[in-house]
């Protein structure tokens, strides 16, 4: 019964099977390896962007950070929601990259900004000049961090403002896959077509076992990044360790199946939790990520009989009343089985 | 009729005779002159402190900021107050020192951080390990950028909070003349005695021409803030420009009558306009900055008079009802007459 | 006939294996997976080092980097030789990562500083004060950037020389394996009994697909390192795909066959290029890399025959008289076989 | 007898009449001051750049670091002499505030760069694609930190070749003056008409109390700077205590008188010098410093008379034989007299 995180998943076997394939005889390293040429191919494709850069590293954190301050001067702000995953859970990254730009936390329900938050996050930090730090950039995380995810015209709203005030937008896309089949769009609409200039498209969470890609629409960033790529310690000299992996993704539909196996598992888990009188939601579970809420007495219980997943936002003091209700994060991938769901509803009862 | 900032005003003459007596010979320079062991004595005795490391600098922004960046590590947060001078007014230059730490804002109203709000901003900062940013420092403005003044059991709430997280305390004290006489107590009541670790004693604001003073508690912090101001460009050669102000400043307590006027300037003026009945107030005057409303029209006369003051927290749209409250910032100075606040006051009628 | 670099070769089979063999349920991440538990006790034995601290990233780069800026505060210089792969080849990521912490390049032939130059440099880097960066880390390659390799006794002079100036040590261990079988010593005695107090383990160039460990041997460095990783987005959520590899690395000294056998590649080539009149050999080859020069017509001759190799130091103008002398590097792996080296030999004639 | 630095000397009296004049009632701050406006068009003026970027900092320091981070990338790198100022004498401050680019040194004697070796070092910089730093800027010190002085035609050679490979080019003007006065040149000549493009001024060690130009060519950089130095903490409030300097400075060529003073100085110590049959000439002496030897036993004879100056380049070990030979750095500045260099020469007899 794990649904702790899908990081906790393993690789899906066609991803290894790509590594092996790719493991034979000499090559160029780098990013010059054959195989990287067809990612380079099959992602323009993809997202219908034919002069797009395209660049891989091997965590979420990596992308969002290089991506973000190939987007953003030190002395520019980025843009985005309290919850977002650069602000809570990448130990200051982004600030790291950016040589000490700030994040500007903007409001909203369900972990998502509003338009009206983003506005007035905007204008506020323009207003002093050369005194305060200036507007750079926003990135939006899609899924978000408490499951629910942004509709095309969330998106449309919220990247017009930015480009109107001259802030570019980054999708934090780690996952991007779930995303779009909870959306039933296409990777350009999902992007560049809602005013996305930049995305980290994730494969980690979705059944790769370490890679994630950058794609700018703007190839004028890649020059910019190659070098920060390579400064931050991240371009892979045996670099097919992270193009087999993607080949392997994207070949055949792969991430797609993947993601709506996820999906399904969530929408699956979260049917039966509504079953189930003292399961109380939070945000929406639109993907393959629930959060709700029960009592202590039956989150001992559970873990009692060995399920796995996290409380949210944090772990709660030690000992408390039985019918206090604690929040749970659960988290399906692409290997979550009926049968685990069923067999952690039946605990419930 | 010039409230526009306490930084308008020009050095008082006894800061100027003290740079001009101490521009004679040759001396040692880089804080190696006399006047300076002077002044690191002077700063001693003043704050019942007799290991205290002093040192000068011509900024606030990189008193604060090298300040804090010696008391954070770049992978932690100084948690400050949405409206700290720090967050809104310094362009990133805490985050720049300190090499990309990050300002964690924490609630409270006029300007003040209350002690649940802190509280519960250390707790949540805490939570996640390695993947969160860590507990760095705690920054507090006294006088507020809003110009109330934070009483020393408010400040010993916070301090004893922080500390007991292992939070070092920072006091920004651009204009902490004019919080000690508003609080009528002793510089180590209002610090180190209140559980402040380090401050920033501005001298600028109140009647100096542009000097301020790091004062560390703790001298294990000294060499590497004698490295980071080098560093910074902030260690100057004739540093005699700095030390003779401070000698200036500190001289037969003119940096308390300098504060007392200001002060004094400052509360004839929120007396004045207590009488005034479109006049609304916002954050009650403590010190020498008011913060209050009155309409449209009201501003357009009093500027055709010749009025210089600010609106706040940004200027407004140009054109609006006449009818519509807009607020304005006003700070007194040490060279603030009765006679600009009477003709000023006039104005209204 | 590649000897491009031992980055070209694909992983030994071994290691594939045990990432298949990892990649099997779920699993705790980031570090926290029973196999780094193991990888981690493997390496303290080894190193006859029961405290020491062990982590694991994937490239060399990050591990050099993540590995000096722990050890070097920013305003200090890292000493090491100019053609040192983190002078030379990285972009400059340790100066990112150490926030502007300074390179000072020590001389010494054959890529191998001398302790004449490394006590000369650390003698003028400590002479005045503030105004000058500190003394903060030496790093030593082993194998160099040109091939030959440091004896123990030379690694001890240097390693003196540094701690008596209070200058922490660093191994640049990208070809360790490559060294300790040149040496014919213990990994222990290649490091810490040699006065090494850090050491980046490298296991991409001696048949990983992607990984390095950074061991320290003093715990006290272990919390930062970690803040640090996580911060450069070098701590992989699988991080499985790490720990595997170094798990089927060290499985029934896998590493030090891989080791010897490239290594024992380097010394037929080399050998082979002694029969050659008209090679000529730069610094004498240790362990797998090789430099010499021949003329430009039989390096055309080689290219044209499908032989793979870098001219060093840079590629030369690219016309020039048919007898100008012109250098080049080969690099044998793990991989590389007998017959390949003897075909490559045979085109010389 | 204080020849240890031209930063000993007090500020010229009308420099401190300029600031007593400049300190009379309300003005705007941060440059926004008339004062300001009037020391722009002055310098324009005397540069014969109409469209030039002019602004002051309070340290020579931050004058380079601050226009050297606007020219130079982080991973880029700047090409200096290494005994340039930025590389021996601000703990590593232009890395700082280039967030960790590097400083390439370049060789040549007399602490000036040669035309071959700064094209040889631009050429290895840039053969290596992503893997190295990038070409960036080329700094030039003029007068050299041992007294020397370009020629405009070297200064030429070496930015055409700079500017050949798209590496911009640096002034470090902190004695520019005394190299105007030497090579008896226009500030034009000095600075654009020789390719340079953009010039650290200095102003403190010619006479003032602590301010420097920063004087950009391409306005383009112009926004970039003001950025840069508000967010370093470098931007005054009070800001007439710097423009009043430079009002001061320039008026009625106060500068001129002040720099052929400390010139002529430098000339009658040198020339004195020469006449001494034991005084051993390192480079020749072409402004206010002179670099000489002699025997130990005369600098204790010197030293007990009362003579202050620093040894070269750091003081000797504190024991040796009486006829062993130190280095000795001598500077002059506008306020040392003739009676002060007859009674040093004096002292050798």
């Amino acid at each position: 019964m794990y649904f702790a995180s899908d990081n906790g998943a393993p690789a899906h076997p066609a991803i290894m099977d790509a590594m092996l394939r790719a493991n034979t005889g000499y090559t160029s390293g780098y990013g010059a390896e054959e195989g990287m040429q067809e990612v380079q191919q099959t992602i323009r494709d993809l997202f219908e962007a034919p002069s797009a850069a395209v660049y891989l590293v091997s965590t979420g954190t990596a992308a969002n950070a290089l991506a973000l301050a190939t987007m953003t001067k030190p002395w520019e702000t980025i843009f985005c929601h309290r919850n977002a995953h650069i602000e809570e859970d990448e130990c200051g990254a982004p600030e790291f990259y950016a040589n000490g730009a700030k994040l500007t936390l903007v409001e909203g329900p369900d972990a998502m900004m509003t338009p009206q938050s983003l506005q007035a996050a905007i204008d506020y930090t323009g207003r002093l000049g050369v005194h305060n730090v200036q507007r750079g950039s926003a990135s939006i995380t899609n899924v978000t961090e408490v499951g629910t995810v942004y509709s095309l015209e969330q998106i449309q709203a919220l990247t017009k403002i930015a480009h109107a005030s001259g802030v570019k937008t980054h999708l934090d896309g780690a996952r991007f896959a779930n995303a779009m089949i909870a959306l039933d769009c296409t990777p350009a609409e999902l992007t560049w077509r809602s005013g996305i200039d930049a995305v980290s498209f994730g494969g980690t969470k979705n059944g790769c076992l370490g890679v994630e890609a950058v794609i700018f629409f703007d190839p004028d960033m890649a020059w910019e990044f190659e070098l920060r790529r390579k400064r931050g310690g991240h371009l892979l000299s045996k670099h097919r360790m992270l193009s087999a992996q993607i080949q392997g993704y994207l070949a055949d539909g792969l991430w797609i199946d993947l993601a709506k196996q996820a999906n399904a598992a969530g929408q699956k888990l979260a049917n039966g939790l509504a079953q189930i009188s003292e399961v109380e939601f939070m945000p929406p579970a639109h993907a393959n990520m629930i959060f709700a809420k029960w009592t202590r007495a039956t989150h001992d219980k559970l873990a009692a009989q060995g399920s796995n997943y996290y409380f949210w936002p944090a772990d709660p003091a030690p000992n408390g009343p039985a019918d206090e209700k604690l929040s749970a994060r659960l988290v399906c991938s692409w290997s979550t089985t009926d049968a685990e769901i069923d067999q952690f509803l039946g605990y419930f009862s």
